[in-house]
């Protein structure tokens, strides 16, 4: 991961040098904050590692990686608004250090910003890039409100589930990837299959999250563990549990997750003795997997040498083993 | 003003064909909603009418003054949110008429869609097009953020609340302008030029608003008469009126616009009475003017037969002297 750690650091740099410390202070130091506490710096690598398939002049690929990034963290700010969350990457979110409206203000400049960054890719390919990260932009905005909308709904099937967060948060790296591709000089067939082994890739990531909201170890990671079950969320753990569970079982799953009950981490404890009862984690893997080889399909249809893939693969491996 | 009609038909059967009206309605609804309020068009027009100075097939004008169009409804929506206001145009705001969380990311997807209609334009301007549209909305949110700080200082100068709502609202016009003239294939200095006359257009509208806040009919207008005065909102008015007033009446104004009495009307009608008495809406119009002949100084300077710019002068007539 050497490669990796150099890619990092060289888009670490891009980032340090072009940082939000304009006036008025009151709408940017919150971008500058959510960009610094901590991110994994997933997308703008992953946009970065695709051009670097095409190209070793990784100059130009600095700005779209830098939007990406920029994107993906407008939509957390907007996102934790929505969903009243105090912490995020274990910091206090935005709208709770400051107020909602300067989370939604400077979120929306963030949004601006990201295109301003985008702008900068060759004139050539800069409406391609374009009508791509609209697409991505508009898909997310989509997911979020289909998960908005799953709440009240009685029913969710596992395929509107995978859709959903396909939506929320694949297509943003399937963008990154694509438009990496394009940015460092790939045919529109190699920037596609790179697109959908991003796709995949992102699906099974979150299908990670899922896990590690649940399993995951509370000292590494950034949210509270058991968060989606405190907050009823219908995870891939809880619509398989509720496919496998024997009626009764299910009846007392969806008790549980139509409740706001004082004993907060009793509901997360119990709701947990039922996803271990049922081996949950194991189905959860399991589908991760299927993604997981998905992606690799079209990586190998990608036409390039192996050998210059293996970082994609070794990257592919390190976010579906991530404990955070 | 048959023409501007006829401009307007033509803006409107775009638009009716391009309304928002897909899945998920809890996301696209308060988009058609907002959009299907009775807005006057004034941005789409404007541009609409820069464009035809230089061409005439406008066809190719019509997705970027929906842009526009869009782009100005989603900063409606946003500001609703911020300012917690119940009406827009008469009619109930969206976060009222959903919720906050809606009026949040239903905004949010009409910003992306504004770059999406945007994107349409020929290839060769659009990175141009592109700089200057994230300019104007980079340039919104910081008018909005100077507007939000305004309301904590003790002190607000002439041109600092000049130069906000400049950015608030008549960069966006400018932008407009700007956009509409190299979409009808003007050069560069013909469209700064008529950018400019849109920019201090812009802020003569501004003025205008400031003094309907106070003045303006209630049958027609569609906010509430006295808004800015009740949200103790530092207007031209009241920053003209601490300029000329004695210590002991500006002392009294700034009490007033220091309380949120429950006599509200009474507090409005105070206000409105130092205004009358220091004769605050003639200096108003006066500075409102001195912007109007600023723009037409620009529409001169623009290298086309006086006789297309009527329209032009005709409709910042309009504009000026409304009472809508």
């Amino acid at each position: 991961m050497n490669q990796l750690n150099q890619l990092r650091n060289f888009y670490e740099q891009y980032a340090t040098n072009h940082k939000f410390t304009k006036a008025p202070k009151g709408l940017y130091e919150p971008v500058d904050y959510i960009l610094n506490i901590g991110g994994k710096r997933l997308r703008p690598l992953m946009l970065l590692m695709t051009a670097k398939l095409f190209t070793d002049d990784l100059e130009k690929a600095l700005a779209p990686a830098y939007a990406i990034e920029i994107f993906h963290n407008f939509t957390l700010v907007h996102d934790d608004i929505m969903d009243a969350a105090p912490l995020r990457r274990g910091k206090t979110t935005v709208h709770h250090k400051w107020n909602v409206n300067t989370g939604i203000l400077s979120g929306d400049v963030m949004l601006v910003q990201a295109y301003e960054y985008l702008r900068q890719v060759d004139t050539t390919i800069l409406s391609e890039v374009l009508r791509i990260f609209n697409e991505v932009a508009i898909g997310v905005c989509e997911g979020q409100q289909y998960d908005v909308d799953f709440e009240t709904m009685d029913r969710v099937t596992i395929p509107q589930y995978i859709k959903m967060i396909e939506l929320k948060t694949s297509v943003l790296v399937a963008g990154a990837m694509r438009i990496g591709a394009l940015v460092g000089g790939a045919n529109e067939e190699d920037a596609y299959n790179l697109g959908e082994f991003g796709r995949n890739i992102g699906i099974a990531f979150q299908l990670q999250d899922d896990i590690l909201d649940t399993y995951g170890d509370p000292e590494k990671f950034g949210k509270k563990v058991g968060g989606d079950i405190a907050q009823n969320k219908k995870t891939f753990l809880v619509l398989k549990s509720l496919e496998l569970a024997h009626p009764e079982v299910a009846a007392r799953l969806k008790d549980l997750l139509s409740m706001h009950p004082e004993d907060e981490a009793g509901k997360i404890r119990e709701v947990t003795a039922i996803f271990d009862y049922l081996d949950i984690r194991k189905h959860a893997n399991q589908k991760k997997e299927d993604y997981l080889n998905l992606a690799y399909k079209h990586l190998k249809a990608v036409n390039i040498s192996e050998d210059k893939k293996q970082l994609l693969y070794d990257f592919a491996q390190f976010l579906i083993h991530r404990d955070v």
